[in-house]
C-alpha cells in the first residue's frame, strides 16, 4: 500500500473513527483502524465489537493494499504533523508516514486479523441529521445508569412510517421525542454508549439514514457508516405511562423556574435525598428545599410567577428530576400538568409538541 | 449583623476568599468564610491554615456585627442568586439571604471559633501585577512534584533590592525568570499549591504589594490579602547551577521546535522513557525518537532548520523537559547554548531576556 492525501482530509476521518477502537488494548487488533486503499480512496475502519465505524475519503493511490495501525496513535501524529500532504506506505511490518520535514515510522498488525465488516448497501429509514441529534441530545438524560436494569440503558427508537418515536426512561422519569420520517416499521433499543459516538458523527451530512439487519443497527451519514450491537429484549410500553387528562395545568417561564431550581438545590450537599416542595397557587408557584438533618435548619424558598388558576397544590419532587425535564425544552415557556400528589406529571411546551416528559412525584 | 450588598460585588468576592476555605470540612469552622460588617464595609475572609484570603467590599450596613457560614455553599448560591440586590442577615444561629423572590436559611459556627487573622499594614515589596503573574506562569512548570524534595515543591523568590528572582527546580531542570521591584531584601520558598490560588487574584488590581512577617509572605493586590505559609529550608544555589560560557549555540523558530518535539513524542505510549535525540548540523536540527520495545521498532524523525554553525553535535533530551522549556518562551525564536552531551544546557531568548532555563541531557 502506498498513497499521498491531504493531511486534513485523513486528520477528520481518522478523529472520527477512532473514537470507535477499543481503549483498553485486551486484544491489540481492536485498539488498531484498517486502512484500505483501492482506486483512489482509502477507507478507514475501527471496530470494538459493540460499535463500528467506517469512512471512505480520497486520496491519491500509488499501490492499493491495506494494513492496521494503532488508532490513537494515528490519530495523535496526522493531529500534530504540520505538512499539507502526507505519504504513506507500508515497509514490511512497519507503516512509514512522510511529511515534508518529519518520517515516522509505526508497527502494524496484519490486516486479516481485523474482524470482518460488511456494510449494507440499501437502507429503510431516512431522516434529518438534525432531528436525530436533536432526539439523542433531548431524552438521553432519562436513560438508567443502573446496569440492573438492562432494558432502560439504552434509548428506544420504534418507528411507525413516518414518525419514529425516541424514548428513555429510567422508572422515576420519561422522555419521548418524536422525528419524522420516512422509514420501514422498526424498533431497536440503542446502548447509552453507542449514541454518544453517533453524535460526534452526527455533522457529516443533512441526512441520516438506517438498516437494523442481524441485530445491528446502521446509520449511514455522508461517507460514513456506524454501526451498533444494540441491547435485546422487550421494551416497556410507554406510551401507557404518558398522563393524557391531567386535569392541573401551570404554565411557567422555562429559565424563571431552571433558575429557581437551582437556586433552592443550593442548600443541599452532596449525595443528600434532594427534595424540592412545590406548592401552587393562583399567580404563583412556591419552592421548597428543607435539609433533613434536623440540627442544621437549613432551608430554602423561592417565589416563581406562574399561570396557573387551580385550587392550592402541593407536590413534591426529586429537584434534580424536574431541572432536567424543564432544562431539555428550548422553549420560553413549559406547561406542567399535574392530577394527585403521589400520581405522574406530564411536562409538555406549545412551542415543542414534539417532546414529552413525565415525571413521578416524591413520596413524602 | 444586618446588610444590604449587590449581588455581583458579593459573588465575585465570595469566589475570590472561597478558594482559600478548606474542601476537606475536617475542620468545619476552616470550611467557613468569616463574614465581618461594619462602617459599611464587609470584611471577607477564608483560610485552611496553609493559605488564608481576606477581602473588603462595600455594602450598606444596617446592623454591624459577624458571622461564619460555610463558603463553598455561599459561594454557590450568590452565583446562583438572580436578584441585584441581598440582604445578609443574623437570626439566631442562622444567616437569613434574602433576594427578590427568594429566602435562605444558612447555618452558622461562631465567629469566635474562627482563626485569629492579623493583617499587616505596611508592606515592603511593591511589584508590577502582571510581572509576578508572568514570572509564575512561566517557572512553575519547573517545580518538583517529589515530596521526598520538598525544599524543591514551592517557587524560590529571592529580592536583591531592586530585582526579584523566581526560581524553580525539580533537580533534572531549572527556571529563573527575573522581576523588576522596589523591595527590601528577603527570600522565601512559596508553596506550589499557594501560587495556583494566588494566579486567581493576580487580576485585582496593577500593583501588588508584598510582606515576609513571621514565615509568613503576604500578598496585597488592590482590596485583597492573600497570605500563606512558606517552606522552611535552604533553597539550593541555583545561581551557580546555571551555565555561563556554553560554546555551542544554536538559534531556532520557537514553534517550529515546540511542533518537532510534539510529533516525534507521538510515538511514546503513557509512562515510557520518552527520550529524544538532538543533532546539530550546520542549519539543521533532527529530531529522533525510537520505542525502547525492540519488538515494535518504532521511530520518529522530524528536521527543523535552524541557525547552527558549530560541528556536528548529538545531545539527548527528555522530550517533556526540552518541551516544557522551551515552550514557557513567548519569543519567536529560542537559544539552546550547548557544551558537552552531558553538561546542563541553558536556553534563553534575547526577547526575553528576564528568563533562563536550564536542562541536564540525558544519559545514554
Amino acid at each position: 500500500m502506498k498513497i499521498r492525501i491531504n493531511r486534513n482530509t485523513i486528520r477528520e476521518a481518522v478523529k472520527n473513527v477512532a473514537t470507535a477502537a477499543d481503549k483498553r488494548g485486551n486484544i491489540p487488533i481492536l485498539s488498531n483502524v484498517l486502512l484500505e486503499a483501492e482506486d483512489n480512496s482509502l477507507r478507514l475502519t475501527a471496530t470494538n465489537l459493540e460499535v463500528g465505524i467506517s469512512t471512505l475519503i480520497s486520496c491519491e493511490t500509488v499501490e492499493s493494499g491495506k494494513t492496521t495501525v494503532n488508532a490513537l496513535k494515528l490519530s495523535k501524529l496526522v493531529a500534530s504533523l504540520t505538512g499539507e500532504e502526507l505519504e504513506l506506505e507500508t515497509d514490511d511490518s512497519k507503516l512509514i508516514v512522510r511529511s515534508v520535514n518529519s518520517r515516522f515510522s509505526l508497527a502494524t498488525l496484519p490486516p486479516e486479523e481485523f474482524p470482518e465488516v460488511e456494510l449494507p448497501e440499501k437502507y429503510n429509514v431516512k431522516l434529518l441529521t438534525s432531528e436525530l441529534d436533536k432526539a439523542i441530545k433531548k431524552v438521553s438524560y432519562a436513560v438508567s445508569r443502573d446496569e440492573a436494569r438492562y432494558i432502560l440503558t439504552g434509548v428506544y427508537l420504534k418507528s411507525f412510517g413516518d414518525k419514529i418515536h425516541a424514548v428513555a426512561t429510567d422508572g422515576h422519569r420519561l422522555a419521548l421525542y418524536e422525528i419524522k420520517a420516512e422509514a420501514e416499521e422498526f424498533s431497536a433499543i440503542v446502548p447509552r454508549r453507542s449514541l454518544s459516538e453517533l453524535k460526534k458523527l452526527l455533522r457529516e451530512s443533512e441526512e441520516t439514514e438506517m438498516l437494523l439487519s442481524e441485530n445491528k443497527l446502521y446509520f449511514r451519514i455522508g461517507d460514513t457508516v456506524m454501526w451498533t450491537s444494540i441491547i435485546e429484549g422487550e421494551y416497556p410500553d410507554y406510551l401507557a405511562v404518558i398522563p393524557e387528562d391531567n386535569p392541573l395545568k401551570c404554565v411557567v417561564d422555562r429559565d424563571e423556574i431552571v433558575n429557581a431550581l437551582k437556586e433552592v438545590s443550593v442548600i443541599y450537599d452532596k449525595e443528600e435525598v434532594r427534595a424540592v416542595i412545590l406548592n401552587f397557587t393562583p399567580g404563583n408557584l412556591k419552592l421548597t428545599a428543607k435539609k433533613v438533618e434536623l440540627e442544621s435548619g437549613e432551608e430554602a424558598e423561592v417565589n416563581v410567577p406562574v399561570e396557573y388558576n387551580g385550587e392550592e397544590f402541593e407536590i413534591t419532587f426529586n429537584v434534580n428530576y424536574l431541572l432536567e425535564a424543564v432544562s431539555s425544552y428550548d422553549a420560553e415557556s413549559v406547561k406542567i400538568l399535574m392530577d394527585q400528589p403521589i400520581s405522574p406529571v406530564l411536562i409538555t411546551s406549545d412551542e415543542e409538541p414534539e417532546l414529552k416528559n413525565v415525571i413521578m412525584p416524591m413520596k413524602v
